[in-house]
């Protein structure tokens, strides 16, 4: 892992640029040591940096650090043409009104879950060997099957926070079974790019003796503020940490 | 409003029983003057007391005062035979495993919610007229469909706390489209006594602006504490409190 800039921001949190393995990632560390959480996001680190930091200042607040990775094929990262051929064919439906396919959702949705999660166990890894990361894990957000994959595979996650905001793979469906973590799902009930049964499908399937639907009114991007606290109350029951 | 009896319960909240034009209740005020949030419940508050007095006290931490009514034909108040009727055609079709009919659901909850929202708007009159309860007035719980023509139907109403917890008569569910406040609809995944889908259909009809569902894995009885917490939490929004 290499800092490539650091910069305390005003709150006590420190804020390190990294590449790991080459994928540009953001780390925000505060001031005492304490749990991880890996933040999520549609791919775009720099675009999404405002709402990043607002999670990770939320976060740092708790005293949780918080970490993001760039997604495969985004950002400053090589293309990924499969995907972007699906993503091409995924607004061609939507411009013309049909549904989307299973093979579209397949084509675009799985190839950045194979990629995207070992890069996130991977980085667990290293996070979890600097000094200010004590751990537990969770992860929050994003595209939503990554999160069911990695709550799935990945036994040092505590708890997952997702957003019902993308796509989900009918394999991801299943493999949402297996999850026994606790989770907390976030559905925009308008979200237009979204499929509401298709995220009230998902809750249903987590094998997980603990699971919280929060739903509200408003598109994909109007998640209101007391939503944001709630998940961030998920988060600190879960990390041991007071809200 | 009589008075019946009255206790001071050990965190400086009054409780007191009285009657309204023959209905019996239970008023919980705080030390400081403050709003009001009407308790429901699936009738016999008497049998229901712990648990009204524990959401009472929760409110009264946040400065609320709070009053539950007795449900018509329960408790003490004369039975209604066309309801005990319905009731006993409801357990009749659960125990054979035969889908609940609408007549048997409009003979069941109707004649209540007929018959309980003017008892609770008098109550209303009353309860704003005395000096320790300011408004505004917020409903939580109960049988819903009564929640909902209350919120339809009582301009004074400024948010409702709702538990998808009974059935719903169609007509209640046109009501709802035309409820314009912000509701708060806690609903259990895996209530058996209750329609999911219908809970679902019920909180996309509302027609408020702001309307939030929050869902948990568990049965009837099983709503997780910190659910109850996010409840108490949209009351102090709504009702101007600090949380």
């Amino acid at each position: 892992m290499q800092i490539t800039s650091e910069q305390h921001l005003d709150d006590g949190l420190l804020e390190q640029r990294f590449t790991l393995d080459g994928v540009p990632g953001i780390l925000w560390t505060p001031q005492r040591p304490g749990p991880l959480v890996l933040l999520g996001h549609p791919g775009g680190i720099d675009a999404m940096y405002p709402r990043l930091a607002g999670r990770a200042r939320a976060l740092g607040r708790l005293g949780a650090a918080a970490a993001t990775l760039e997604l495969p094929g985004s950002g400053e990262r090589p293309r990924l043409p499969t995907v972007d051929a699906a993503r091409a064919d995924l607004r061609a439906a939507l411009a013309a009104g049909r549904p989307v396919s299973a093979d579209v959702v397949d084509r675009l949705i799985l190839p950045l879950v194979d990629r995207a999660v070992p890069e996130l166990r991977a980085a667990i890894d290293v996070l979890l060997a600097r000094p200010g990361i004590t751990g537990p894990v969770a992860c929050a957000g994003g595209v939503i099957a990554i999160g069911v994959r990695l709550a799935r595979v990945e036994p040092r996650l505590v708890a997952a926070g997702l957003f019902a905001g993308s796509f989900v793979p009918a394999s991801i469906l299943e493999e949402a079974r297996a999850v026994t973590i606790p989770v907390h799902v976030l559905l925009q009930w308008d979200d237009a790019g979204n499929d509401r049964q298709a995220a009230l499908d998902l809750f249903d399937a987590f094998g997980s003796s603990e699971k919280t639907l929060l739903a509200n009114l408003g598109g994909h991007t109007g998640v209101p503020e007391h939503a944001g606290d709630d998940a961030t109350r998920f988060f600190a029951r879960h990390l041991g940490l007071a809200p």
